[in-house]
């Protein structure tokens, strides 16, 4: 990967994805003692940075690849991003879900027109599942996070933001499957000026650190977080650019996200996930740290239920 | 008034207020069966347009006026406004608010530098501390909605969604007081291409709609309304200008305005007030009058109590 992928990337998705607003907020940055630049993902289409990646992964396929599909298995924003990206191109996106996932995510994919292949919530039966769909229809498989064309197309939100403040000194995401982090990381080192990239995790889904302590992709030992989008674990493809590029990663506790959330809820006046709040609450966390800088923070996705607000 | 008051205004106030971005859904689209374009006040500095009318009245005062500082009584937002639109312009605000108002509302008026003075929850306690106020400090009383400074100042939130999208075919506003109605009217008048401006009252606080029935400003018969923001009634100021240009105002139940809050929420991914959902409530309620047609919605603003949600 290059500086002209990532230009090329941008290119080519432009007509498929919103330039998100920046918002800033005075009142959070007398709060963090730093100046923080907000990139809102939560206006992406279907309302997460997923979006990037989905679209760039398909456009990166061959014409026969396109005409037999996608396929994926998510329950969450990828697989609405995978069936919106797919129903814009033109192509079909197959998307094997849990058969417990919630009736409002199915109902998402449906809308988006992606075709739902429901199996036992587990891991065997999913592989099996998206196996049989790879073989019958021919579809491509395309992971959520862990996949070139994936990690550079999340780096686009971080390319728009430099562009309009092009001398961050740092800019944080949340850390979940890591292609958002990766993608984050290789923007930075192209368009920043010298800006550092930190990733925001839980405590209780702290995957990402313990990787890159011990220098090998590690596991979940807990999955207790409300920011249910980080419960996923890195891969082969992302974990080296965040070993590379990304300076540290911030670990955060389950009050510090909700903190943080209401925080955006209540000064940003958005509506984001609390995977998002985990990335302020890691400027929180250290506002010493970061004390006077110029901050970007990107606020992931705004898919959230709710009627199940920690607030 | 005419249409050169409010380009002066809108140039006077411009350094003291953002131009708010304007938010599109094709899913809301869809629910419509319209366009719309949400001009988003909940993002206007302290969270809503109140800003606007504040920063004018106070910006039109003389100098000795504003030595002597400005006085209202409100426990809203406009309480808020006037005070960060005072210590803007370094000017004095003193705020008379009832002493059961929330500890959150007391303490975002200390915030942005307003001086509280608390008085008996009774009407008469009100004017009575009002009136000390102007009298033992000289400010100059300025109303939340019936004053023709804030009125037009009001109107400049309408005058930059005409703007962007000068083909209107309908504005939305709720409505209160009547200040954000009556300016929406004028800058529609003035600004649009045939744009008709339609208000939404909640049939719970419907004193406007039956004022314009009787042809004299009405009194509220019940306030058991959700959109707190639109208890009050109108004033002699701005009533003559909603009998001239306001087409007509459409009431909506409580569940109308908790559904389309619900839909704001979730679809445009922004924190608004229940006042702001009358607005699109309206709208939808009549969705087969407005078929087809270019709408522009006032989100009013997004001050709310994220412990208190219908949801």
């Amino acid at each position: 990967m290059d500086k002209h992928k990532l230009i090329e990337c941008h290119e080519r998705i432009k007509p498929f994805i919103h330039n998100t607003p920046v918002l800033h907020s005075r009142l959070i940055d007398g709060i963090a003692s730093s100046t923080i630049f907000f990139k809102c993902e939560n206006f992406q289409r279907m309302g997460a940075f997923k979006m990037r990646g989905a679209a760039n992964a398909i456009m990166q396929l061959s014409e026969g690849q396109k005409q037999n599909g996608v396929v994926t298995h998510s329950s969450g924003n990828f697989a609405q991003a995978l069936s919106l990206a797919a129903q814009s191109l033109g192509v079909t996106a197959y998307i094997v879900m849990p058969s417990n996932a919630p009736q409002v995510k199915k109902d998402a994919v449906k809308e988006y027109g992606g075709r739902i292949f429901e199996c036992e919530p587990t891991l065997l039966a999913r592989k099996t599942a998206t196996k049989k769909i790879q073989q019958e229809k021919g579809a491509t498989f395309l992971h959520p996070s862990n996949d070139d064309a994936v990690i550079i197309g999340q780096g686009t939100a971080c390319k728009e933001l430099l562009e309009l403040h092009p001398n961050l000194d740092y800019v944080f995401a949340p850390v979940g499957g890591g292609g958002l982090i990766a993608g984050t990381a290789l923007a930075a080192n192209y368009f920043g000026n010298n800006c550092k990239v930190i990733g925001g995790e839980p405590f209780e889904a702290d995957d990402a650190y313990r990787s890159l302590l011990s220098g090998t992709i590690e596991t979940n030992t807990t999955t207790n977080t409300i920011a249910d989008g980080l419960k996923t674990q890195l891969g082969d493809r992302n974990f080296p650019i965040i070993q590379e590029y990304v300076e540290r990663i911030v670990r955060v506790s389950e009050e510090e996200i909700i903190s943080s959330m209401r925080i955006i809820w209540e000064r940003l006046k958005i509506v984001c996930e609390p995977s998002c709040a985990v990335a302020l609450a890691a400027v929180l966390k250290e506002k010493e740290v970061f004390r006077s800088k110029k901050i970007g923070v990107i606020i992931s996705g705004g898919n959230v239920d709710l009627g199940k607000l920690p607030f």
